[in-house]
């Protein structure tokens, strides 16, 4: 379970009088997530999401709360930071940074099908046209830069032919890079499990704390990655084509995107490939989840090395 | 009903092209309201109210669309604006300035207990605090000196009971003003059908065009005076009582306040008497529903001039 940083309903209640969402009336430690440390609140106003700041550095902090209030008032379903009554989204409780987000209904889908990609397709391209207009900047934590670091870190850890394999991809990426694709702040980790379903349509994105400004395909890309996966690691066609085609109906991609696809779903292959990696072989310190598998990634890396996932915008 | 601007699905759908709510499903004209033009509209995301309007003056917009926003930010149910593409609350439609804002769920209730109106005391103080760090400024458009310029502009319509009348509230309040109360913006017209309730708890406080800044105090009074009538224009007690308490609770009263609240229920009374004075007197071209019965808030008048109401906070 993931609370490092332990709150008493009496610290919260204490702590909930600096804002207006009414006393406390419940509050539960969240056992997912690995990050930080979290709890549903119930107040007499709502429900909310109570943070505690784990790995982020406090400087950082701003831009993942800036951009959740910008996108839940372009009408985005993402968790809205409550402003304390100092008219600050960031506070500090029991010594760690800490915020209250709004608690989206619905829950995630496991398997979804093509009607949920096409759901999820229009609402990320509806995301990343409502965050233009977001102007903090703040480079995805995990590119390029970051890709370069964790592969030195893990190298040691690999066998020889998942070392070759990770220097060829890091090789062919950086042969190409695409500086002229539309840019933009992206989620960058929409994984099935950070996005709420309620009747059918998507009620809440959630999990913002790996976002940043990259090229908006690179959201895409994690997307397909994940949610339009056959067995096989291959791309599933008809789900792969609802989400690029509801996509392309609200934010119509370019050509540029269109030649930079198939290296796309090898970068986000390759950045979760090397997340995991990282992860597995060098947990932080009193992190308390089991690491995902990276094998499964380095299978996706593989598929999208050996063809180009089908396009269908 | 309410529509001064009609505006075609057609219309709508393409105008909703500058917001990242998604595709237009519904939109239906809304019947009540005087002030201004209003439809739900209901898209891909969500359900939204659409306001065109008629009456404010387009510079005083910001105002009201900033304190949605801020209140709302602070966890208050209050309609949320909808910033379009540009990061704009503000828009134009049909040639008339437009904004989008969250559709609250829940219903009013006509007739409020004791319950309802503890619920509303306790939003109400949330409210007042979440409003203090709100920065911009606008003087209660209905305030002392709209009363004189609307005495002025009745008089003639009045038997001389009533002016007398008129002409000595006026005067007794121009004695009695309170610069040393607590200020801030106030909702200034939270009337039962303002207020919608689901479960039991407030779900939303709508309406704010008639907000401005103003004693946090008369906000209460302007409440006390709808939500806890007697049938014979008193106070009920009770009802009272819980509206106080519940206030008191969250902000307490200032011993200020406490002296002020007799000549604060009387100003509340005089500024929807004279209102009603003067749209039954002095309706504006093209208003489309009949105007109240200004006789009701005469009465309430008289009655607060004739006993002080019961303070139990």
């Amino acid at each position: 379970m993931s609370v490092y940083t332990p709150v008493s309903e009496a610290e919260l209640g204490d702590w909930l009088r600096n804002y207006s969402v009414g006393e406390l009336k419940a509050c539960e430690p969240i056992e997912s997530g690995i990050e930080n440390t979290n709890y549903f609140v119930t107040t007499a106003q709502g429900r909310y999401v109570l943070t505690l700041f784990e790995r982020l550095p406090a400087e950082e902090l701003p831009f993942y709360l800036d951009l959740m209030a910008h996108l839940a008032r372009h009408g985005i379903p993402c968790p809205a930071p409550i402003a304390d009554l100092s008219d600050q989204y960031l506070g500090q409780l029991n010594g760690k940074p800490a915020a209250l987000v709004t608690r989206l209904p619905g829950r995630s889908i496991e398997r979804p099908d093509a009607r949920h990609c096409e759901e999820l397709g229009a609402l990320l391209a509806r995301m990343h046209l409502a965050g233009r207009s977001y102007s903090a900047y703040l480079e995805n934590p995990r590119g390029p830069k970051w890709w370069r670091f964790a592969a030195r870190e893990v190298r040691g850890f690999l066998r020889k032919k998942e070392v070759e394999m990770m220097d060829a991809e890091l090789q062919y990426q950086s042969e190409h890079r695409f500086p002229d694709l539309p840019r933009g702040p992206v989620h960058a980790d929409l994984f099935r499990d950070n996005t709420l379903f309620e009747d059918g349509r998507i009620s809440g994105v959630v999990d913002f704390y790996f976002a940043g400004v990259d090229c908006l395909l690179f959201d895409v890309a994690v997307c397909a990655n994940d949610w339009c996966m056959a067995k096989d690691f291959l791309l599933e066609e008809k789900r792969t084509r609802a989400l690029l085609s509801a996509y392309h109906a609200v934010r119509p991609f370019t050509e540029l995107e269109r030649a930079a696809w198939p290296a796309m779903l090898r970068a986000a292959a390759l950045r979760f490939w090397l997340s995991r990696l990282y992860d597995f072989h060098l947990p932080r310190p009193g992190m308390l989840v089991h690491a995902h598998d990276p094998e499964h990634f380095r299978r996706v890396l593989e598929s999208r090395v050996a063809v180009a996932g089908p396009w269908s915008a």
